[in-house]
């Protein structure tokens, strides 16, 4: 079972990931096949819904990353963390906090993101 | 349906509420009857199980009260806000931030809390 640092290290980089097919295997790392995330501006369900959503965010926003700014915070099977996505070498466009319930393997079951004021 | 601010102010209001009645009240309309309340020191299952942990931590801080600090932030059925527990006049022994999923009627179904660097 990963640790929270193991399991949201996997969470930035699926996110991050530009091969569609390490990508994949990232969110199926990271996410129960029946898992679920929405946050102000997008949603997704299973493996697959959550891959495609990266897959467009990715589209909108070329040559952006996420880091992790702060966590993860965990405790029971919860997990939250917040991140910075910024372009290549540029100041963030958006910073947030994630917020997870684990599946008792330890994957993520239901994630929700929140915007932070920059 | 209430508002998220309503929703969070009886929320505050039920941690605070010293008369037994009335906190059960205050409980029974800000969450399900089949909720979940979880943090790194309780957990509480349903308008019972949930107004009893509040009895049992009102019994171990006396005197104390919770204020909210910032938010709530709401998104499709989640909200999240952060709070503040002090005594009387005092300055806080613990701020923290809480995220809860919303049921259909608006009420809280799922509730997690975190405790943040004081």
């Amino acid at each position: 079972m990963p640790t929270p640092d193991t399991l949201v290290e996997g969470y930035i980089a699926m996110w991050n990931e530009p091969d569609a097919q390490r990508r994949r295997e990232l969110v199926a790392q990271t996410v129960t096949d029946d898992a679920s995330y929405v946050d102000p501006l997008m949603s997704g369900s299973g493996v697959d819904g959550i891959d495609a959503m990266i897959a467009a965010a990715q589209q909108q926003y070329p040559g952006h990353r996420f880091t992790l700014l702060t966590g993860p915070d965990a405790h029971n099977d919860r997990v939250r963390f917040s991140w910075a996505i910024a372009p290549d070498g540029g100041e963030p466009i958006a910073v947030g906090h994630d917020f997870a319930t684990l599946a008792p393997d330890g994957r993520m079951s239901s994630i929700t993101g929140f915007l932070d004021q920059p």
